[in-house]
């Protein structure tokens, strides 16, 4: 990996990160590959009260003032709705402020670059509820991550026949669905050890660094992979009394 | 591992952790496995007076009061002799306030413990100047960290001989002195990656869960593994003109 990133014409050094897609938040200050300062929180708190405190405080105890920062990146999902989208909204609002440019990369990719010193094969699962996943596979070799599969959601029990798994030993398992994947893969998978278990600003820097695809917030959109509950009941009621919810509109 | 650590009679889950032992700073608050808050800052600044700010935020944000601290972790060497000192000195400090035991761990065993999740072995060696390291080795398998040698001052040009490494390749080397391995151990050697590169508090959390020696502050003692710039100096001056040390000294 190199130490600066550049697309859209955009060079990028000194890079914030925020994550807040699960229930940690953290947020970190990167000088290409460097870390210069990280704040992580899993305490159960609110996101929208903790990240901004979170990030003025980074750059205080820093020195690192945030006209020195060059880019925003935060991840631009899956993850939980309400975390996603504080996440999108402060980076969105930061990189108007500063005028500089932003990188939404994904939470799952993000996750597999926090486990880029342990070699093999990395799935990266996020708890989406109901016996689901958010999930992507990845190969890690040499310091450098490289993909699999596209993100995807699909029920923990499907890796079991997944044939990318199929001839794999120590896979290792992080985020917070890796517990619900150790149940199906058992003794072919490890899990990622506490301090590596979950999502890291880190991890996004990382990977903006390394794949980031930087442009203005007008052009930062959620990925969410999935219809949120309030849209899937809406659908499961159309799909039950189209007439009704027809009428009803009217 | 099992999430809590027991000696002497004490049992701690709660650990504050405390990491300056070189250009780093950082603390973190654990509940057994579990990171509950972690910062960290590799800005240059000094640890005397970001250490206890540091502190008091990862407190109040994580919502976590001192005085549900359970036990204070810190290591005890080697490292900087002046980080060291900071570090111990303000482990001491808290510990005789909040009237909890605290351990002193090997810094290079908590480094270690950083790399927990890499399965292979782990040489962790700190920048002693002139040429020399601050070293240990450990074989890390299935998340366990087991040593293979005491820690040792020694000229990093040893490791090219030494017989605990004679057979093995892709070592893993962190710390700061990891360059300098690098440059003797060439392509039988990869650098972790930079987020796992340097100590980090949650390793120190993580060493002391695992193999903490409790205690009452004043049995914290810190181990340099060498003497001092000015204890060296003052001895090379005794051994080159004894008489004349002895009679400035009369």
């Amino acid at each position: 990996m190199c130490g600066a990133s550049r697309s859209r014409g955009w060079m990028v050094l000194k890079i914030l990160a925020l994550e807040c897609s699960s229930k940690a938040a953290s947020c970190a200050l990167m000088d290409g590959e460097t870390l210069l300062a990280e704040s992580y929180l899993d305490c159960g708190l609110t996101h929208s009260q903790t990240l901004l405190p979170l990030l003025d405080r980074l750059c205080r105890e820093s020195g690192v003032p945030l006209s020195d920062v060059e880019g925003i990146a935060v991840p631009a999902g899956p993850g939980s709705f309400t975390g996603l989208r504080i996440g999108l909204a402060a980076a969105k609002g930061l990189s108007y402020a500063l005028g500089i440019p932003c990188t939404g990369v994904s939470t799952l990719l993000a996750l597999a670059f926090v486990q880029r010193g342990t070699p093999g094969i990395c799935c990266a699962a996020l708890d989406a509820r109901r016996g689901e996943i958010y999930n992507a596979l990845f190969a890690i070799e040499g310091g450098r991550v490289r993909r699999l599969c596209a993100d995807r959601a699909v029920p923990a029990a499907a890796l079991a026949e997944d044939p990318l798994l199929s001839e794999q030993r120590d896979i290792l398992l992080c985020g917070d669905g890796a517990s619900l994947c150790a149940g199906v893969l058992r003794d072919r998978a490890v899990l990622a050890p506490a301090h590596l278990r979950l999502q890291r600003a880190s991890g996004v820097g990382a990977a903006a660094l390394s794949a980031g695809e930087w442009g203005p917030p007008a052009a930062l959109r959620p990925s969410y992979l999935r219809l949120s509950q309030a849209e899937r009941e809406r659908a499961q009621r159309l799909a039950q009394a189209p007439q009704q919810e027809k009428e009803e509109g009217q």
